[in-house]
């Protein structure tokens, strides 16, 4: 879809919602998403949340009236130097800054010292941490994929404005709020009776339709869906066997799926196992949808509807246990500037 | 306390739990947890968790019914480079890593060209950081603070054994587990009707026991307690009022109130709004509790208790809305060899 | 002075040069200087080098003749993570990354144990360093600085194209060439008598020819000159006393003596004991000199002149000796994209 | 050789210099050189510097003389992200850290703006780098290497008093003087005709002994020997070519070609162009020699001989120029703590 175009149709969206859709979108309990076309640039010229705006009190509430059993899933993968990346990102290293021995023997801070006092030989250690913001479980901030000659991320933010020194300047990850609400978990892989997707499956409308009816369980306007590939299922220790996951990794979601998530069914995120949520390489009617593009899902869900991306959620304990409804609670460190959540441990509380 | 000191009293109250305490624990709820002396390195030889594995189901399912009303508390405090921060820490940077007009320039990657289908110009933010594991608001691990000429941390892992170079090997933040637990805030600059407790200020067990009497709320076994200086109202956008900040957060828990939480209260966790929780300097009876010590309060949770210490937890909001009880809800990142969460952000859930 | 207007002087300076200037230059050995202009965009559209392209076999032997008692005097300040720099850089720390303690606590890589054959225990220590490209003894590149709302730097090289993620893509460091020049120090504060030029002061054309006349030597074409005010004496082990640094730190040159090196006595590279060789604020006549700026005399010598500068050159034993001619020797790193040889030790050989 | 046998023959030798090595050692302008044995610890127990020690304004104006042309050879080889590099270390990222575009937009320092009276528009680049003190062309500290169980490097300086947080506070980088010395290029992989020697080539006395003698030149006490096997001309742009540069990269000297080196000729550091110097695997009976190392010939040079390496020295010009003796001069960065030289650009001065 050209840019111009987009526009228009948003503008109509906004036009459509303003006068028509309030009876149809509050029907969902949502404030602004509309069948048919999802959400959009629909909260205002400011806005850097996208539509996480439609949680409220009473949907986290009745999303945390899912966790009954007190049960909590770790969703997230653990992550070290060796760890899958994607190789647009920097590598990474923790390293041991401040340790007891060091302190010991550098005594470059006096209340370290006997002599001051620490006869005890209080010491500690800290870490050093060079890392990308998009490593291992990850949410996607909006600001995280630009479009267009000119550089546009959501709401039209551009990188001749707003892209700094230190990270971006609006839709940074401090702008997505605590995410609760209700999370579906559609186990395509579990469906298939298969371990993990093999290599550049693109998950389609039915596989999901097909996921949930054999799970008995529906994605409703306002959830998070996790879509499960059981590419984390390879991810061990320290995701250190690349040949594996990358092999599962390029499963995922196409345009179809996407947008039948989001407009049809009203996911207000959309998770998955890998890396990177879509299928790759992107189809070609996909990447044309967009106009030309590496990574169209991206586009269209962080750019044109505002919907954020999980990613590497580990759902092998979920799917183990069957668990398909449950609350999804996560919160991205607070770091101005970065665009993503990284190394998170987003919980499914049952 | 002498090492040695210190391990026979451990030993008696294992002891003592295995023979005697498990009727008075059971009351409570609690696994192991006994009145008097607390915990301690008394979950087996091999534990990296400590105190948190009081967590069940039933705690963390009892905890998530505070939340009926879906109200959600933002604890974290955002970070920059030029946020206020302990000086045994690096500092930070936040780098814009790939930028949408750098991937333009450089070329580097053949699937962001036009040539090779990217006519939509696709493309991306991502950020390089260089930031420590303690920093904003941070959930101290076990192996955070070491003790004693043996450089010892929580249970007896030695440095000699476990620093490595790419962080800690045994009770590093990955060992954190989810927390989904009771949480309390104790309002002590609030019933003292004060914007923030001065310097220097030793937080007494009178303070807490009249900030609770004030508030109608206990704090039992199990329960994360959370005490309010103030502090983190100086913080603002970044944290960047190094000489306010520094005013106040020196106010803090001594060993008496620490103690008080955790062996008479049975608080599972503590944490504060402040860089570090305890009073500085630290009291000369409290430092020689622990055989000399710069952070004797550390020392006691962390290492001999077993128990987890927040810091600048931002309270602001829930002292405005008199929020005194609610489920608290946190995850570190989960990367390898760091000893804290840092930059969290952990919830209230109300 | 307007960009426009610059163009022109520098056009017209080009057709000077290829009517009329040619034996002057070559009189003093020059290929491109002329006397009254000094350099500016002379070398072609492709040039990265800037003034350096006049060196030659015949001027790095007759600068190494200057060099027969064979002393070294080191040039550098020592740098570590407490040194002084600009606060428009990162700080830095130096990290221990492998320790022959974590390498054998670790095992992480089988050639370094016993079993793999390393009974001897061979085992290194490596640091990871987060570091500016612009910290202690310094050259600026020609890419350091940017002038213009095109963001231009020397040659017309524009931010719009060759500003890359991976630092800049024309006249990085890796185009500065070895440097084998005669080096004359200008001992400004050892005329005057001073242990140091006090703050804010700006060294006139006055001050270099009373000094280079009590010290009866002369800069000539192709010389590097390095401009003493004493600073560096305050560095200490490691530069850790800001106040004392940043007191005289401000003194420097402006631009009349800058043009005065340059245009009259064809100085190829200029250098000082400070960390921006130019007075500090700058003189409201020099910034509109070239319309409007913080640092007019960069803009001059690195944009306009295509002059090297070098920064905190430690000139204290050569001051002691009064050693004021030598054979000057420096290599930058070769490092792709930054901007500036950071932490050297150039030499004055003599 | 078990460690104590060494420091007896070590004890021996600085006896043998004492009564009886005087005559010879001076003799060849050496201080401390003995053949038969070379160095050791034979500079006293605080001494940091190692067979550089060697030099003198003397040797320095005598190697300088070797300049009388005046041409300039760059031995340094072009590092970015994509080098090749040595497991054991970590990788690297130049970061555009402060751009003029991103100081236009960020706006966070007063200076920078058109109110305050950059009107010009003045900007600049810096790049933060995180970055090995062991990539490209590097010159190994006598601290990088240790050995025994004791984990000591020269001079008995051991891990457990001197390996700090911050690097290393013996023998550091800033201890290695300017290098200033006669330099001889040893062309092995010329004289046998080959472009590079094939993987895992020990180069032997024979083979040095037959290149110096086709080049009619000598290695003499207080030379740097760099021998050359060919690799660096698969370096490139970048040394992105891991796998051709690593074919050749474990070609090199044995430990017969490292004594014969220093112990007959009087080698004061020896370099080459491979990120190691030393063939790999190591031989057995090389091993053996020092009680078993991967790396024996880095034991015997930097711990027990203090002899300083040099590695990815790029000699390619050099040999095409048929250049086998000229003035090698070389400075380190001064960076705290580091332990070696790294990304350098050593001189060969002709």
């Amino acid at each position: 879809m050209k840019n111009t175009a987009r526009r228009l149709l948003l503008a109509a969206g906004i036009a459509a919602i303003a006068f028509a859709a309030p009876a149809a979108a509050q029907d969902a309990g949502m404030k602004r998403w509309k069948q048919g076309t999802g959400w959009g640039w629909v909260w205002g010229p400011e806005d850097e949340v996208g539509a996480l705006n439609e949680m409220t009190d009473a949907s986290r509430a009745a999303a945390l009236r899912l966790a009954a059993q007190g049960r909590a899933y770790d969703l997230g993968l653990p992550y070290d130097r060796n760890s899958y990346r994607w190789p647009g990102h920097n590598p990474g290293e923790i390293m041991t800054f401040r340790t007891p021995e060091g302190v010991a023997r550098q005594r470059d801070l006096p209340f370290t010292t006997a002599e001051q006092g620490n006869t005890g030989h209080t010491r500690w250690h800290s870490s050093a941490m060079f890392i990308s913001d998009n490593v291992a479980t990850q949410i996607d901030g909006l600001a995280h994929i630009t479009h267009g000659a000119d550089n546009h991320w959501y709401n039209n933010f551009r990188a001749d404005q707003w892209t700094g020194d230190f990270g971006v300047r609006k839709a940074d990850v401090t702008t997505i709020p605590p995410i609760v609400a209700r999370g579906v978990m559609i186990d395509v892989a579990g469906q298939k009776g298969m371990e993990a997707l093999p290599s550049n499956y693109e998950i389609t409308v039915a596989d999901l339709e097909a996921a949930l009816r054999a799970q008995n369980v529906d994605v409703t306007p306002g959830t998070v869906a996790l879509v499960r590939t059981g590419t984390a299922r390879f991810w061990g220790e320290n995701g250190s066997d690349h040949a594996k996951i990358g092999q599962h990794d390029t499963a995922g979601i196409g345009m179809a799926a996407a947008r039948w998530l989001v407009e049809q069914k009203g996911a207000m995120m959309i998770a998955s196992d890998t890396s990177g949520l879509e299928v790759l390489p992107p189809r070609p009617a996909d990447s044309q949808f967009v106009g030309g593009s590496f990574n169209p899902v991206h586009v269209y869900l962080l750019v044109n509807q505002g919907v954020h991306i999980g990613e590497f959620h580990n759902m092998e304990r979920l799917a183990a246990d069957r668990v398909y409804e449950f609350a999804y609670v996560a919160t991205t460190n607070a770091i101005r500037g970065t665009v993503a959540g990284t190394a998170l441990r987003p919980l499914a509380l049952r």
